[in-house]
């Protein structure tokens, strides 16, 4: 069989079969959410990755399971149509339950109401990967092949941070070699948009911390004593302004402006800020961003560095009041970093800003870093998710570089264009109680899934 | 009886009298250590306004007792050789002993052992006022009358905020009337030396608060919307900087300096650098002040009113790391003020600051407020304290004024000099688990008050 092979008729016929056998896939889709593979459970780890190996197996294609020092990677590959190869990625690891007593269906029941399955990774991962893995059946039981080859790499860490697939894949570059690069997860937009990224912020998460005293001070001692409070208030602020921008020395020197094809983009979504409003749930943006157009602040969005506090913790903090000099305090702060700066060299600046604003006595640890990285908008694997998406759920919001961090990074090893879009249903409950899908976005999704081997591998 | 009938031979029998009688005041002192007169504590303290009630008539006074909203104010009174009188001051209620796994006796039982008597109140404020109150029964034992008049009151709510007091002492202006007025708390130096203080700083007790969003956010939409975090740090720094100035306009308006005798007190107690790091059990003090002298450490810590963060609250503080944008962040503030700094004004103008700095968005409420308070150095009632200090102690530390709030303020109203000493011994537990006093230190005390009372009533 050749490219020539896989034509619209063809795509009816896989559809169709997809269509026809939408009750054994929800089947499928249910087994595989009621085992609870929460990152840290062991045995729910095991179980699911012996379900997916068997499952995967079963539909002809070679799979290997890489042990590593925490949960294994599982990867499925399968010869194709086309002489292309397409590196698919997904998790099959959940976030925990937590607070499981919100949950109105038990989290591993999958069970189903009104076209809605309740189950703990229904989203984030499960019901997204599984998208691809259903398309993957189709194909074979339809026309016996994929339109390309395809490999399959299913991690069991990405809730817990990423750390072995990271080492693995720079040691199997090789076994992953690819054309392009492909994942989902996530939901798409409120009002039935879908969402197509082709880049991810960096971060550098870091922890400042005072130390002034050996213990907390009566604070009729001020007048003669150093405040770890003080201290740290002084050198947050030597940070980020009111004029905000971050104020550490070369901060910006790396910084790569958005090009035409992302300015084109940005502008090709039509976001207005009230969509944005509206799509965060929240009343007002920035003081002083009223007049922006929706385009300039997407362009701040996904092309800005952000130094963010994310927590303070210093002294009393109880109900009423307590006269104290605390002698301890710190702040946890991330760094959205944009390609092209680097997390290590931001974290070297700010120690050393640190140090020649006169705040050398605050201690920076690095809780973590993360290059950005981000995928050339004008490749044909980009072009053609956006095409697909397009037709089957309208005009997408593309995000030249996601304002979150994931495994772009990671991936970027690989040197291929890659893309991430999403499939779940509108309203995106990951890691949070009650996670669901329905079965329209899974059966839509399988279709898009479909839809999109076929357009990829002409 | 007159003034010359109080003389060196009479005192020395009122001595003698307070040591043969040093078992039943130890044993009168226990007893009321054993009731568990805890501010909250409804039973604790009607137990002991009964107890001291008896205990006091039984020495001959008029007691009277005020009932309040909360705890009820003893007042009593016995008529003196002298046409002078004093009014002595004491709190009767005791905080809570938690945490009570700390307490090697229990925190109610009084129990001796090797000189030490152990219980919550012991120096804080049982065994200091306790002193006054055996000085008057060893008078009216011996000589059957005290050297001048006096007025014992007591309230049960010092460590509640003494809120009664507060309330009572404006409307019983005449039934207080006095020449002057006394009390005594705490203990004394670790070198031995006692304190003698005539003044107490003053205190506005506020917390800052901002808000930014209607909950936190994922920290990858900080490019578009304010942080709470960072508002609060902008509008803190906004307040006092490195250069450790409290920038608000006008905040040092109505500061006074001290005096010459205030100065004359500070360098008479000839306090060094060391003996402070000692005192306060800490190893460096504020950073630039290594070279400062004794005297001028002291009149910046009595003299220089302060703006302490007291505590900080925002965002994520647990461990590890969490990428968000905190929707609100609040600090507890307390300004320690100088006498002539009206605390209403001051938080005025930290408000007018707040808005003039384009800080209209933070939230200031006022927890509490309370002037300072000074009394005149050059008084009668305050020489002759020192007086009887350095000859049964050493030279005294002398604070013009203290570095902590307290009654001062409460008292000034009635017009008279004030003045207030330790008796406790030099380790001072208050409020900390395995509070106790000392045989030692107790006797001490009672003999202090004997004395002074002579002196004071000449």
């Amino acid at each position: 069989m050749t490219d020539s092979r896989i034509q619209s008729i063809h795509v009816e016929q896989v559809l169709e079969h997809a269509a026809r056998n939408e009750e054994q896939y929800i089947a499928d889709l249910k087994a595989l959410l009621r085992i609870p593979s929460v990152s840290g459970n062991a045995s729910g780890i095991a179980e699911c990755v012996e379900f997916l190996s068997d499952h995967l197996r079963g539909l002809g294609m070679r799979v290997r399971i890489f042990e590593t020092e925490r949960n294994p990677i599982i990867l499925a590959e399968l010869e194709g149509a086309s002489p292309k190869t397409i590196l698919f990625y997904g998790h099959y690891d959940v976030q925990p339950p937590d607070p499981i007593e919100d949950w109105e269906y038990p989290p591993f029941a999958a069970e189903e109401s009104e076209g809605r399955i309740y189950a703990r990774g229904a989203v984030d991962d499960k019901g997204n990967f599984f998208c691809i893995v259903k398309a993957i059946q189709s194909y074979v039981e339809t026309l016996g092949l994929f339109p390309c080859s395809v490999k399959l790499i299913l991690e069991g860490e990405e809730e817990m941070g990423s750390e072995s697939i990271e080492e693995f894949l720079p040691q199997n570059l090789d076994l992953l070699k690819c054309d392009d690069m492909v994942w989902f997860d996530g939901g798409i937009h409120a009002d039935g948009r879908p969402e197509v990224c082709l880049g991810m912020k960096g971060m550098a998460y870091v922890e400042l911390s005072a130390k002034s005293l050996v213990r907390d001070l009566h604070s009729g001692k001020a007048p003669l004593v150093d405040n770890a409070a003080w201290r740290l208030v002084w050198a947050l602020n030597s940070l980020y302004g009111p004029d905000q921008r971050i104020a550490i020395p070369g901060f910006y020197d790396d910084v790569v402006e958005p090009n035409a094809s992302d300015m084109a983009l940005i502008s090709g979504s039509g976001l207005t800020p009230d969509d944005i409003l509206q799509d965060w749930t929240i009343e007002r943006l920035r003081s002083g961003y009223e007049d922006l157009s929706g385009a300039e602040l997407l362009r701040r969005l996904y092309f800005e560095p952000t130094c963010t506090i994310c927590g303070i913790s210093a002294g009393y903090g109880g109900p009423g009041s307590k006269t104290v000099i605390p002698s301890s305090a710190s702040a946890k702060a991330d760094f959205r970093l944009v390609p092209n700066q680097d997390p290590d060299d931001i974290v070297a600046k700010l120690k050393g800003h640190l140090c020649e604003q006169g705040f050398g006595d605050i201690e920076v640890s690095v809780h973590s870093t993360m290059p950005a990285s981000k995928s050339d908008p004008d490749a044909d694997v980009a072009r053609k998710m956006l095409d697909v998406m397009r037709a089957n759920y309208g005009e997408p919001v593309v995000k030249p570089i996601v304002e979150g961090s994931g495994p772009g990074c990671v991936f970027e090893k690989l040197g291929v264009p890659y893309v991430f879009a999403r499939l779940g249903p509108a309203e995106d409950r990951s890691h949070s109680p009650n996670e669901y899908t329905t079965r329209e976005a899974y059966c839509k999704g399988i279709a898009t899934v479909i839809q999109f081997a076929a357009e990829y591998s002409c």
